[in-house]
């Protein structure tokens, strides 16, 4: 079902389920390495394809360039062989976004998940975007994956934009996040004759992502419920939709809570009930409240799940 | 696939495809019924479940109230007794709506479709809405339908509105023509119980919606690829999703020319190739340019359409 | 201050203060005339230079074209002949609007106030906007002032059509109620070898409005605190801008209370305690809960007015 | 005119008028000292208030930390010493903020200008971002103004936080570019008993600015026509309303060609017609397109300013 339609074969095939994981802070807002290698660890009984890491849930924008490539490579080293490692090297100039992908290929990710720069976004046209990412992946050691974040970001990746960038030997695919999914319809289609790859970028269309052509799904969802997600994947791949459709329904509110609902200060909470380590983020990112706590644990509740 | 998860049976299964017609004016701008007669001819050749009169591409809002009863009345007395005549009777005021759909039931509409008021939107709370839409279905004398299409009215019905309004004996489903297909899996799933039928308001994500568990479609582009639209029902509902995804591919693109990129224009325009009456819109609605024709005529050509 | 830079004359001097006033229902939600013309009566002690009947706050949306048109019969018997009767005459489509505009003339007003056709906004270009205005004002028998409420309409008038509009003998100004004020001296600017008029269309930003050259307002807000709005006109006009500058303040979050944060009926609760005749909306508006009664007399008593 | 309404003395009084300056770059994309040297040698002699290095317009998002308070440092010398330097020093994490904010005083800024943090938009309440602000001026050495550009950041800051903030003794105004006149008025009111001050984000405004209190403006058109906006300025605070009218209209097309529609490559740009050292920005911001340099142009010439 989700195989590639191109008879070309990619550079990697990133099909599958991955979680962008967390990163975890001590008391003093610093990484704690130790809760990362135990999150990590529990991850690695779950059939991700991989795992992507400083994608918008890891707070990349508050890491500091060593943080970022130290968590990577970090975790490249606990991530057992056969699974990808995905890292976001977005920054805002291109130059910056080249050498961090380059570092990041160092620092042992298989793939860089590049983010849209947002800040100047009346003149982040497709021109420019265009011309942004083929510098980025022409410099790459590894793949390119767009990552279109419009609720982070505030900008589309232009649909043409996508289709261009799609020809490109170093660019294998997107992480979509807008959840619009006639526009990954198109995506799929206009790229079909290219082993260009399109991920769901949240557990909340899933399965309509796999009924029009993705492969797989990078979902904040899965840092909590990942064995589910990867069940959910296995039904779609092996055209069992009736029982698919029961699993996404009860996934969709409990990802909305964990996204947009409570943002990373809501799937952290979330982590340490399913026996994670969440803890709190950054500033200015808050804890939640205790009413926001009792109103997640009623949606996890309310499906089963906790 | 298709079918209502709920045991309940609804008081009209309204599974299927429909496509909401457009309105034929003559060179003075008022409504030829001989074409009219002529297109639903042509019509009642492909396996439709129904005819939507008055839904957006009706050009309702200009039309005035004895002209929506005269269509509706017209309309029912060609359309073959076993197709469903769904009616667009929404006005802005409740007493409007209230009335409009009673006298569209005396005209022979199965069922009324009936849009969010939206003018004053800062008010349309989901009070308001559930108010509103509770004393229309209260007094219809046939089943209601809710009709949310955010690309016009700048307003989404919220969803819990729409779950509350599910449990009116009324009210019987939903035509959504946001795209939101997380929203619409949701809907779905929380109305489940309930013999509550969710219609997909656009082709661009028919497949999607028939996967995520929607029922049909009511789909501007039924008005010209009927028999496609058909076919690719059938091919979602017979599991056959591979096949179905190629046709939707090729669905996207002349679906969205002839909605959110050329309007009602260049859905008329297009009715014209493909061996139907579409003609010109009533102003301000404007006849396509030369250019915005070509531009047209590409994208139903460049998918083999034409 | 406020008079026009431009040496022709227009066809109507509309500078001055206007209130859109409500229409007042009885029990049964019917128009009670009696009421309106207490209100009138009222009224007519203060410098308004006219009255706005079936502006947005008249709720025209929920009224019958017989309403509409007996409403500003009415109101025209009733008020001083020295006052200007400006009647919101638009629909959507051009055909009603140019036969509303004539009907509204005859009733007796001196102008009308047209609102953008909005329900089609993906095809409301400049072009059939342009076009729309001008089929209307040809046929006007009394001049035509331009209205964008991007609120309730969700759609700007373009600059580029105003400028264009404004070009039209029989077009003599505009209502602008986005306050966007750079937008608002833009047009001002171009249209200054026109008799062209801009009128604020909010008691919100009034002052900065007869800053950058507007020659008045219709504010929601005069309904009210009509004495008030005029002696703000009154110390603009005058350059007092100190004391002007201390009167705006106190009337911005009153204003916002009755727009954009409970809309009519807010402001139909507010008439009452100030001794007009406000009541009930149509439905679907609802009247204001428990709560949101006291929270919007809270924001009059706390500025003094109550 | 301009003067606060409170009696109460600020920490710093910042009215006036600041560019803010673009960050110009070498053929490698390097920062070239030298001609950021020339540029700040010409504005010497236009009676700016003082300089804000790193707004928007310098780039910042693209400079390393390094680079960032090497700039401050330059300026700091360059410039006389009773012009006041301000710096934006915000960063998407607290931390991050607080420690720029003490470097770039250290590196001689009389006062740091933070932008609202923005990424994680959705969690970015009032309450994350008054902790964010209060954390930041608590500890810097120089006073604090906040800095809300919604046209970048897809954010306000709201309008209870800015108001909860002003109480802040280390928080001594705002700079706010949203272009929003009737929020700025109520900022201006609900801050007035404080030493809180306002300045115009945008050269568009500037007049109504002044009109509804604001004490000046950070105007990105001050990088090629300072003279005259300070001309502006002179013209508002001495109560020359007529001329000032007439200077703001003409200002305000040149203001939104190097700001909304050609943004920081045509303020670059039209520098270099203005006989500033402009140049190329960083990747990915590409520069104009030729026809571009010309609809540019145009805008300057047609309105005398070439």
């Amino acid at each position: 079902m989700h195989k590639l339609a191109s008879t070309k074969k990619p550079a990697l095939d990133i099909s599958g389920i991955y979680p962008p994981i967390t990163t975890p802070f001590n008391d003093r807002e610093q990484v704690d390495y130790a809760k990362l290698d135990e999150n990590l660890q529990k991850y690695s009984s779950i059939p991700f394809r991989g795992i992507v890491v400083q994608g918008s849930n890891g707070e990349y924008t508050y890491l500091s360039k060593e943080e970022r490539l130290e968590v990577v490579h970090r975790v490249r080293q606990k991530l057992p062989k056969e699974k990808i490692l995905m890292a976001g090297s977005g920054c805002e100039s291109t130059q910056a976004t080249i050498e961090m992908s380059r570092q990041m290929a160092e620092a042992g990710a298989e793939a860089v998940l590049v983010v849209t720069p947002c800040y100047y976004r009346g003149r982040m046209t497709s021109a420019a975007l265009v011309h942004h990412y083929t510098q980025v992946a022409d410099s790459s050691p590894v793949p390119v994956i767009l990552y279109s974040v419009p609720g982070n970001t505030a900008l589309d990746l232009p649909l043409d934009a996508v289709v261009t960038l799609a020809e490109h030997p170093n660019i294998i695919g997107i992480k979509d996040s807008g959840g619009d999914i006639t526009r990954m319809g198109l995506i799929i289609h206009k790229t079909q004759h290219l082993a260009f790859q399109v991920l769901s970028g949240s557990a909340g269309f899933l399965l309509p992502g796999y009924a029009i052509g993705a492969v797989g799904g990078v979902c904040a969802l899965a840092n909590i419920l990942g064995t589910q997600l990867c069940e959910l994947e296995r039904l779609c791949v092996g055209g069992q939709w009736q029982e698919a459709r029961k699993l996404q329904y009860r996934l969709i509110e409990p990802n909305a809570a964990v996204t947009r609902r409570f943002g990373i200060p809501g799937l952290k909470q979330a982590m340490e009930w399913f026996g994670y380590h969440g803890g709190n983020c950054r500033s200015p990112l808050l804890p939640l409240t205790e009413q926001e706590q009792k109103d997640l644990r009623k949606v996890f509740s309310s499906y089963g799940w906790l």
